[in-house]
């Protein structure tokens, strides 16, 4: 893409009211807009990113059986009275359709999925099954202030499993748990991202949150010096000794929570009345576990931990392109590298306009594309293109034939 | 995929309060879902279908110089209130915040996209440029009983094109219209989609609605015997003769509309004070053009327009999957031709269930998927695999090691 045809731009100052690194960042960079409070819109590169995200979580969940849906915004009061959740979510958008009837904006999905399973399953045959969704979320947020960690709108991905045996779902539960952390790996924060015990409500004993060690995290989590196990603030109040190894000795970390499973149970496969007569003719209620991802959290999350005074620096699974060409002054060689890299498939964002060097790095380092590419008279005089990687200091300079086998080789 | 792991199934019946061929079809084949009037699950099938015809869309927005963007579901009443529409459109839902503030669920994009691009945009060398989004719609139906057609929830594509000059405007509009020609070309209803002249409200002359040509449309169209022009009722009720060719012998037909085109010139720019100085330095007013189309619409009307009394006849652009691949008896070689089909990136859905011959051949019918491949112990004998085209009644036999290539060759 031609930096020239992209309507966005970067912007010197962040926003007064966005105390967050990752929407002062996003913001200043052009990948994403801030329309009020909590709600967002996704600018072209935020796009781009948001897609790398979204297409790496579809591949993990469709690995493990996931098959995918899109469940409506527009809930019926009825589902939500079902579940007692009508009258218990505080943060839950209600609106009136034309006839006065009310409505609720979906903040997640079990009152959808529940009544939408159980039409179509009628045999202990037809389990396991996986059901899942990318979709925006709707809840009323008070404290708005941690940028696209926390909005009023956000684009969740959701999975609803089913299961007739404990055994099934426990099984289950151990294959999402492998493809949150393949998630985490891919998306580059797989090393700062601990598997967290959380408390598990009345219904099963733990679920676990997926908690990003960062300083502008919201949550406190505990983490075992000896095991490296980590637990929430909750579960640290409840218990002196680590549950794995019986240490003693945890450090505290600030995190944010990317992601979080949980065996539902039959909590809301009790309310609509799903049960399944199991091979023994034996009614059986049907077991849920759920398991979901805020897609902008993630992205904002890693904008917390990936970035320097400068701006962002995109793990390439992310990024919105591998290589930004910039291009000093006029040259048509520039231009021919363009088109090289596009007919290679590498994809590319051309900095092809009139601008000083020093504003065109600077917006390179605000936008944080893994490598940079520049091609100048000097470079040019030099034997080719001056290559530098965003996350190191040295550049050199390579020659144009040579430029796309290294970028297929370094992946 | 396995249709024996799919967890919607066929269903006998239609829903009674469901009149409608597209929803009846599409429900009783597991595509769709209704979860209240207007108000559709998109299944596991039915998004294959969805994003077939999103990838086209997108293909042909960004051949247009279109760059994607998501904005919000949650809009302020401020943004509504400027353009007077708050009061004016009845449609419209709201929603209440935590503080009562009031918000609208948009059902169109213009009080955002407006000020947004007003943010960045501060030159007239920053023109023209288009953005476009694929978004969940709002709007509250009354009359929501033509199925996927007209829903309260609904995924529309909105492109939004910003210029200086009535010609670029013009200019970009024809272009609009040949990416939207070929959208509907490509998802298979091009030949009986019509671009049908309509009113241009206040600013500007004419503006166009694409017209798919089916019994089941709620519009009337004119079409000019002569010139094959169409003009929709309200511009047949002002004019006599047809506007391109003079002639005054038309035919009626009933059409949905698949998608409009519309240049709203200054009409959402003036209340937000969009201004721009020209190359001379002359202040101007910014001009634009708005170009939907509704997804869910599209599907529905490609099941108006390609079915019988069986059941869906999907265009293989479109089609969730390529080939329908059914087992009657167990046999290892069905097994083995479903994992050669995907091995060669062949989309195929194997029908591994048990079931009677006449259960499968009727839902095969029902899905509608282009291709049927059986596999028996009569066709293995017979030299290899019976293939039949969903919308032919000839079937033929052919070798198992000629069908990648047949399959292949038929695009």
């Amino acid at each position: 893409m031609k930096q020239s045809q992209l309507f966005t731009k970067t912007q010197k100052d962040a926003p007064k009211d966005e105390p967050s690194i990752n929407a002062q960042l996003l913001i200043r960079a052009g990948y994403i807009d801030k329309l009020m409070a909590g709600v967002y819109t996704i600018l072209p590169l935020g796009l781009r990113v948001m897609k790398k995200i979204e297409n790496i979580i579809r591949e993990e969940m469709n690995i493990i059986g996931g098959q995918e849906i899109f469940m409506p915004t527009l809930q019926p009061k009825e589902n939500w009275m079902k579940t007692g959740r009508w009258k218990t979510m505080d943060d839950l958008y209600k609106v009136k359709d034309g006839s006065d009837r009310e409505m609720a904006l979906g903040p997640t999905h079990e009152e959808i999925v529940v009544p939408l399973a159980q039409k179509y399953i009628n045999s202990y045959r037809d389990f396991p099954f996986y059901a899942y969704q990318f979709q925006n979320k709707f809840r009323m947020e008070l404290r708005s202030k941690s940028g696209i960690l926390r909005g009023r709108e956000f684009i969740m991905k959701d999975l609803y499993s089913f299961h007739l045996t404990e055994e099934d779902l426990d099984a289950y539960y151990e294959k999402a748990t492998k493809a949150y952390e393949n998630i985490f790996h891919r998306t580059g924060i797989g090393e700062k991202t601990y598997r967290t015990f959380a408390s598990g409500g009345s219904f099963s004993k733990y679920s676990h949150e997926y908690q990003a060690v960062t300083p502008a995290g919201e949550d406190l989590i505990h983490i075992c010096n000896k095991c490296e196990l980590a637990v929430n603030e909750e579960i640290k109040n409840e218990t002196e000794v680590c549950p794995n190894c019986k240490g003693n000795d945890f450090r505290k970390e600030k995190a944010i929570e990317v992601g979080n499973i949980f065996k539902l149970n039959n909590k809301f496969t009790v309310p609509f009345g799903f049960k399944i007569k199991n091979e023994r003719g034996e009614e059986r209620e049907v077991l849920m576990g759920c398991y979901g991802i805020g897609l902008g959290r993630l992205m904002g999350t890693i904008v917390e931990i990936f970035h320097d005074e400068k701006g962002i620096i995109w793990p390439e699974s992310v990024a919105p392109f591998k290589i930004h060409l910039i291009s000093l002054g006029k040259n048509k060689e520039a231009e021919e590298i363009y088109n090289l890299l596009r007919k290679n498939n590498i994809e590319v964002l051309f900095d092809d306009r009139e601008a000083t060097a020093g504003q065109k790095f600077a917006d390179a380092d605000l936008l944080g594309i893994p490598y940079r590419a520049v091609v100048s008279e000097k470079s040019l005089q030099a034997g080719g293109v001056e290559i530098k990687k965003r996350n190191e200091k040295e550049s050199e300079i390579i020659k144009i034939e040579k430029l796309v086998e290294r970028l297929k080789k370094e992946v």
